[in-house]
């Protein structure tokens, strides 16, 4: 009985990296080329593929077909690895680890993780738009007015309006002392625009209603907010062989986190109440909403 | 008589820059924002406009509205721009100075520039998708489907299949003997491919036919080399103060350039004859298409 959020996570898991594969060229072969095998390595080295799982529960939980969410939950996910490349170059946060493997810029090197980057971030509105499909495209494509508003929604969440705006305020404020209302904005662009876009995204091509669309960007906004807090507490915390990467290196680069300014337990308490809030948002759905009820409760518990 | 281009290219950039003065926000007064006045420094920072121009000119050849291609032509202009500051990067080229003034991460720093970056390339999409306009678009956006189309054309030109792939290509090559064909591979993607859609998308939008577009295309293949192999000219023989550039330098770099395989004369020779097969191409069009027979001419004639 009840919903089996882990066998639900690994089926659609590998779903989604079978697309992501058919969705990039090999780069083997004749037309071997080195940006190519850099987007791959980065794009295919794992991740919990929380974005476009994101995307796809949500377009199944209003009663749409998930195969017409795939593709848009791939380019989504083509832009977050995009970010985290780029994030982790030396002029940004200068990590060397990332997924438990060397990141893109000390696999690679620096010149060719930024094209890597560009080229994912490109290549998802090549994605959206419908221009590359995989091989295994049975579905009729959404219309050309949904994909346009795809693009929208991606375009303004991964923009100056959204992540890249977070992304350069985290990097303004770092070693600066800041207040809880300043991280919660900082989050709510870096991280929580392209969870909140991945679920819009969902519900857009699964069809919902205008109040379908607030609920469940209620919903997104809440779970973001529950999965940052989540985030510092496992660098505080976490251990490093499970998560694939170093603990302590907020403390070390003198981030502002929720830890650093309410505490551990009180951050806990925190993630929590954004949890409840994101499930209370969800109260109208049946239980084809159950998959993104048990992706809060994960949120709040993972140790990676 | 005869058409006159100055007064035209003049005419086109104005219109042009206040196109896209209008399709960013100001990163002004309350909402100041460090990414968006980057965005803006390189974005206005002159330049010649040369692929808006192309895509109006190339609009307005078949007879279609222009109004309808200058989004698309800004679109493209921002894409050229991110393409130029992520180039300019020390991971990159390592250039200080571009149209006269410091380069984007000379002026703010590199992870700005980085962002920057990323921000227009974005933003170009969002433009492309009809989703921000100018407040004075007072003409219908182009069909949905339409809209897509560009989109893929874009995409394909400036992502791995194109622009990236030849600035990764220039990256392997820097300091390498090479071939004229490999040369010539790498300019074809590198600023060929964008010059190619700038003029496709203009095809497009104006509604013209697969005979048309394969014109057209044909021209801007052939304008696109001539405008490289000036490029080299000019960074053997030009004036700096003129460029707004340091000369020498692909020298200094030990760059293969078109003079250094083939000697300053012949690259001359070379890039007339491109300029002759692009006005070829035009010959079945009427006085409309003297725009792009003119820009044909100025290309292989440039001081900067």
């Amino acid at each position: 009985m009840g919903f089996d959020l882990k066998t639900y996570l690994e089926r659609q898991r590998v779903r989604i990296e079978e697309a992501l594969d058919r969705l990039l060229p090999t780069g083997e072969g004749e037309n071997t080329s080195r940006v190519v095998q850099a987007m791959r390595y980065s794009l295919m080295a794992g991740g919990k593929r929380l974005r476009p799982i994101l995307c796809i529960a949500s377009c199944e939980a209003i009663g749409g077909d998930s195969e017409l969410a795939l593709p848009i939950g791939c380019a989504i996910e083509m832009i977050h690895t995009y970010s985290l490349i780029h994030d982790d170059l030396p002029a940004m946060d200068n990590d060397a680890l990332r997924r438990g493997i060397p990141t893109c810029h000390v696999a690679f090197d620096e010149a060719t993780a930024i094209l890597a980057g560009d080229a994912l971030l490109t290549h998802a509105f090549a994605v959206l738009a419908g221009s590359v499909t995989t091989d295994v495209d049975v579905f009729p494509p959404p219309s050309p007015s949904l994909c346009l508003q795809a693009i929208a929604i991606v375009s303004e969440a991964a923009g100056f309006p959204g992540m890249i705006e977070g992304q350069m305020q985290d990097m303004l404020q770092e070693g600066q002392p800041t207040t809880l209302e300043a991280l919660e904005r900082m989050h709510r662009l870096k991280t929580g625009a392209m969870i909140e876009a991945s679920v819009a995204c969902g519900v857009l091509i699964g069809g919902g209603s205008r109040a379908d669309m607030d609920r469940f960007r209620h919903y997104a906004r809440h779970i973001g907010l529950a999965f940052q807090i989540q985030d510092d507490i496992l660098n505080v915390e976490g251990d490093p062989k499970i998560m694939g990467k170093a603990a302590g290196t907020d403390r070390l680069h003198r981030k502002t986190t929720y830890p650093s300014l309410i505490g551990v337990d009180a951050a806990r308490v925190l993630a929590v109440a954004h949890r409840d809030e994101a499930l209370t948002a969800l109260s109208p759905y049946d239980v084809k909403a159950d998959p993104l009820r048990a992706l809060a409760d994960y949120i709040v518990h993972r140790n990676r």
